[in-house]
């Protein structure tokens, strides 16, 4: 029996150890039944696009060693590199559905696991469904990862956590540098999340360890208005010498203030910057005072160096899962994490959705959670995000400076 | 008798350790010489400008358990605060200087500490010079800190590697999320360092751990042209998919390609900013490719999730030898590193100089250690700087998140 992974989309510090879930449980499951034929799994390099040009790694060669998966599972980024590639409508055009098809077929691939985020779902429902209709039993299975925390079905998504909890250091750390000096200043920092505010709202964190940053969050979620934000900023500033603003690079400003490109990327979404940048000298013509904007780039995404071992390991929980899975013959779902909401202790199981209903939906931040001016979170927030920070998973390092895993160029088919 | 300590310019990762070296060597020298009047120690509150308005923490009463103190050395930023502020020239008007003698008297200060950069050394000279001519025995002893790397007359100085190991870590970080594509990119990393390039060099570290990246290193002291860039970026592009560019925010552009705001600070530096998204459209329009620009930001001075140890143990010392100097009653001296040339392992001792030797001095990183092209750092460069990252410094935990040391409002004088 054979297994393909590939992973799609932007990069997290979990997307890894969902791959060395899936790697782990094919290799304990062809371990343990010894009348089964073993099951070998391949990494497809650069998602669905690799698959078409059948770049593929062979993962027991490379990881040889309990070390060797150790240090994929805490690599930031997709080890096996990634694409944006979005299939046709099938009805309009499935000649790439063949291509793909007949790849599967001729490496004898039985499961395909796609690790990715909403665009990728889109993937792995519109070829499941086409390959069901050939009548073949290769099975397609989505694992999810986002920063953007913005899936529906589940609870939240592997890659949020680690994210989270990076933002939350470096704001608490940011907070500490902008309060050295006497003089009244503003910080604006500004942070990933193209439709749902989810990583923005996580700033809130740093309450539960006493901190009274951020003073101002905004959302993609609630209307913004330049007018209000320096009205907020200034009443802040009124009780506070270094007002702290969490934004998001996501929100919606007033169509008479769009000051965008316009470029947008291969799924019509925007390219976003400079929101950041545009508050700091707004803040600095209304106001007049020491203004600072800081944007946290890609280091939210691949900053490994200190992960959440809770997020690491739910990823990799989700990659078990979706073995399981696949062993009872599903295809085109998606794995899902399920909060008990029960249990006083955080507890969370895998479950499942099918991929076409977390397929481009986004799963946006609570509006109940969002305070009536639009301009901070609730305590609900604080309560939700906490269990998923949890926990350090420290880097292998060698001359002060973390290991990263790296397949060998000469490794790929 | 009674130690003042005070902190002053930009925030680091280090300057905290300095504090606490200061505050043990006292403590153990009190409870040593029992024939001895106790040595007291004030925090002094955002530096000298904080001295003139009697702005004091007792810090026995703050420092009160070994946790408190290991906490406040692991945390970034200035604790006490910090100032931008210079002594006008004594000869033309000493008012200030009076004024901050009738405070150091009034409070029976025998020594002050003065924690900083080389503006801060300047204040350190020009006081201790004065307060002699007095006929006075105060002593003011300045121990270095700066992210910059730029004080002469020490190997290196604390702070700056807990600074590079950050970059260094992130910049790594950065390379693994680039490279996920197959579509050739370009990243312009525009990291800190006025008017030396110690901090964008020091991204080399990364070579020590199989990288090639970066691809492209630009500091300060070799004239910078724009075209030659382009065609650095270029020629890099042949070889390389993803290509990484090292820039120092205080690179010099020419004269005919100034884009900067003109404005300057207390001390007359120019704010720069921008380098990097100047950089970032540059190559938009004169390559064509992706591209993006990161700015490290306030984060390379005051992350301090992973710290090196070398360096919060070299910044300890320096406090603990500035107590000694201060005993033996020096006066208008910097704490300086030596690094033991001719030993195999890396071995650096404390020793000093003259505050003014210092003061208002820039020590540029070395023209030898920059290949002919202006564009990269030689193995001699790696050579210096691994050390200095060297060991990890783990923030104490809560909620998941690192706890910082911070002075209860009410511990003010």
């Amino acid at each position: 029996m054979r297994f393909a992974v590939a992973q799609s989309g932007g990069p997290t510090c979990a997307i890894n150890a969902s791959l060395v879930g899936i790697y782990k449980a094919a290799t304990e499951m062809s371990n343990k039944v010894h009348n089964h034929t073993p099951i070998s799994v391949l990494g497809v390099h650069n998602g669905i696009q690799g698959l078409m040009d059948e770049r593929f790694v062979d993962l027991s060669q490379v990881l040889t060693s309990e070390e060797a998966v150790d240090l994929l599972r805490k690599t930031p980024s997709t080890a096996l590199g990634s694409c944006r590639f979005r299939l046709p409508v099938a009805e309009q055009d499935d000649s790439l559905y063949g291509k793909i098809f007949r790849v599967l077929q001729k490496h004898a691939i039985d499961v395909l696991f796609y690790i990715g985020g909403n665009d990728s779902m889109d993937t792995v429902a519109k070829l499941s469904a086409w390959i069901a209709q050939q009548g073949s039993d290769i099975r397609i299975i989505g694992v999810p990862k986002t920063i953007d925390n913005d899936l529906i079905g589940t609870d939240h998504t592997p890659g949020f956590g680690s994210a989270a909890k990076y933002v939350a250091m470096t704001m608490q750390e940011v907070v500490r540098d902008s309060s050295v000096y006497r003089v009244p200043s503003v910080t604006i920092c500004e942070i990933m999340g193209r439709d749902a505010g989810w990583l923005t709202a996580s700033t809130c964190l740093l309450r539960a360890n006493g901190e009274e940053a951020p003073h101002l969050i905004y959302l993609p979620e609630h209307e913004f208005s330049t007018v209000q934000f320096i009205h907020d900023v200034q009443r802040k500033m009124e009780s506070h010498r270094s007002v702290i603003c969490a934004v998001s690079e996501g929100i919606v400003m007033p169509q008479s203030e769009s000051y965008r490109s316009g470029a947008s990327d291969a799924f019509g979404h925007a390219y976003l910057s400079g929101i950041g940048k545009h508050l700091e000298q707004l803040v600095r013509q209304e106001i007049g005072c020491k203004v600072r904007s800081i944007e946290l780039n890609v280091m939210q995404r691949c900053a490994a160096h200190l992960a959440s071992a809770t997020d690491l390991d739910e990823a990799e929980a989700a990659g078990r899962y979706a073995v399981e899975l696949a062993m009872e013959g599903k295809s085109g779902c998606m794995v899902t994490l399920q909060r008990d909401a029960g249990s006083p202790q955080y507890r969370v199981t895998c479950s499942h959705i099918a991929a076409a209903s977390a397929a481009n939906v986004t799963r946006t931040f609570p509006a109940t959670w969002i305070n009536e001016e639009g301009n901070d979170v609730t305590d609900e927030a604080v309560e939700y995000f906490l269990p998923l920070i949890q926990g350090e998973v420290l880097p292998t390092m060698r001359n002060g400076m973390p290991v990263h895993f790296r397949f060998a160029s000469n490794l790929c088919w």
